[in-house]
């Protein structure tokens, strides 16, 4: 999304085209993993025909080869064509990524990119013109409760979970190495959701002693769907805004500043550095704008996902730091992985 | 999108989480648009603040700001900062393409785009799963009939022929001028909507005689609307499937074939041939596959799109060609642009 639109766009305009396009590119790689494609095709071994992958996910075959076709343009996939027919096989980054069972499967992400992100984006537009979230619009939902919204059935609230889950697949590690955090004994993920990033915590610091702690019924899902054996993380209920915060060395709170407006982000950093121990910490994980504004896209559109969906935004570091600094945590270092999320850690 | 997805990705999915993202940038570009950001960006003539913009569009001042900021990530726009206050303003290509007032706009293309095309792809695999087009379940309209759906309102058959319009402000010249057209003395351009591409072909070719034939309510609103002065071509109104064909030299078909499915194709195609003078000939304008299905992806893309809206499809060459000869046709010469459109002109 960063090369230039240069000057013989004017004379055709292949990159605003390709823009243009960019919602059915997206809707491509989600219908087809929504049907299973990825999963068929690794589990097969063996390049298919459209009428074979048709067969087996129950779907039309003129629709299968378009969509399979439409994979190959965009190098999802790959075909060969034997005696008049194309035999569509995955790639590895589809296995990686877009098939179901690798420990790097992004589908969760994707199915709720598909289900729920996109209808919100229809409302875009309305989210500009009211500077508020369209959930009402959108789904029927007050606008006033982001979590009832997003939490509005078991079926959404796991797939939300599923979001969660699946983007620490990707950005976790980097995270929780972007400082060492070794010398924090007892760490609490609050709004930690299903503790795939407080995993990542526990396997770099095995030392440390991690707690995910989450609404009650967040927590009572996580222990039922996302669970492990020998599970390195516990879990604790309780409401970070209302409740007590259990004591800790480090909190990390991720994405979760970028829900809110300031004075409510205020709110929750005061409780926490009130049960802060003195040279304790906390670990902001967030997608953070440069503070020209100029970028990254990646964090410019997540704030735009925020104001369709929540009540907050990305932020540039600048403005963390001022709100850290606010409720009295001092020491603010920032570090950006050059991925879609970055860390800043301030001491008490 | 032609950027190949290498071993890389396999570290992390870069390409991949922007095809995921795709959705999103269109988004910020239509909302921009239907908001009215490039119409006011150049009307002003001057870098505008996001208060600025905000308060002469009625739109919030924070939602402005992140929406400006994104479109500065993705190039559409340009950004000064003077004593902390950002001042944005448009580039040659949103002046161009994406501000109303340019005959080059592609306003009407993308109030298309973003209100009826998106939406429909938010079934997209429903669409593959049934093999057939999402009207009902997006607009609650049968699905047999697939012009009383595009034509459903006459807000809606407005924004259609907008977009037909504002298409062939992009690749109307390329395609009549693909082939040298000129020895024919009367050209129909039958479904010819707006009349964009037949007043292309008046231009090229100032000695032969253009009529746009279509549907009465189509001819009646295409006068209303998208009437010029001293109008270099004229109107008819008909129905190219039951009534009467007026004699011609030379037909053009552009993005008629590719609503249908062989059968009706061919009856149509028939319903030409019967008409036509010997010696004359029909002029198709499609976006082509290639033959072995790897590309390009644009036509892929909109192949996917017939599914979901009509009862057609994009095809390769060799179909129409197909197609053309088993009608009767002959001498079927193809030329492919390099841009979305592409011709196949035969003869009888």
């Amino acid at each position: 999304m960063a090369e230039h639109l240069s000057q013989s766009e004017l004379d055709y305009p292949f990159k605003l085209l390709e823009y243009f396009n960019g919602f059915r590119v997206s809707k491509v790689i989600f219908s087809a993993c929504e049907l299973g494609v990825f999963d068929l095709l690794l589990k097969s071994q063996e390049p298919l025909s459209a009428q074979h992958v048709a067969r087996e996910l129950s779907t039309s075959v003129d629709g299968m080869e378009s969509l399979l076709d439409a994979l190959v343009g965009i190098e999802i996939l790959e075909v060969e064509t034997t005696d008049g027919t194309a035999f569509y096989s995955s790639t590895d980054v589809a296995n990686l990524y877009l098939a179901k069972g690798s420990g790097k499967s992004l589908h969760d992400m994707i199915v709720y990119y598909s289900q729920t992100i996109y209808p919100l984006w229809n409302n875009m537009a309305d989210a500009v013109r009211d500077g508020k979230n369209q959930n009402e619009k959108t789904f029927g939902l007050p606008s006033e409760e982001i979590f009832q919204a997003i939490y509005r059935s078991e079926g959404e609230m796991l797939k939300f979970m599923g979001l969660m889950n699946s983007s620490w697949v990707l950005d976790g590690h980097d995270i929780v190495t972007a400082f060492n955090l070794s010398c924090f004994q007892t760490i609490v993920d609050l709004g930690g959701c299903t503790g795939a990033l407080a995993r990542e915590v526990a396997k770099a610091y095995p030392s440390s002693s991690v707690t995910v702690f989450d609404l009650p019924k967040i927590v009572e899902t996580a222990q039922k769907h996302f669970c492990q054996e020998n599970d390195a993380v516990s879990f604790q209920s309780g409401d970070f805004f209302e409740g007590e915060i259990p004591p800790a060395d480090l909190y990390v709170l991720a994405r979760i500043i970028h829900d809110w407006p300031e004075e409510k982000s205020l709110k929750l950093l005061k409780r926490i550095y009130d049960v802060c121990k003195p040279g304790g910490g906390v670990l902001l994980v967030e997608a953070l704008l440069f503070e020209n504004r100029r970028g990254p896209v990646m964090a410019q559109l997540f704030s735009l996902n925020m104001l369709v969906q929540t009540e907050g935004k990305e932020r540039p570091p600048s403005d963390y730091t001022h709100m850290l600094e606010k409720t009295g945590f001092s020491n603010v270092q920032v570090c950006r992985t050059g991925k879609s999320y970055d860390a800043i850690l301030a001491i008490r």
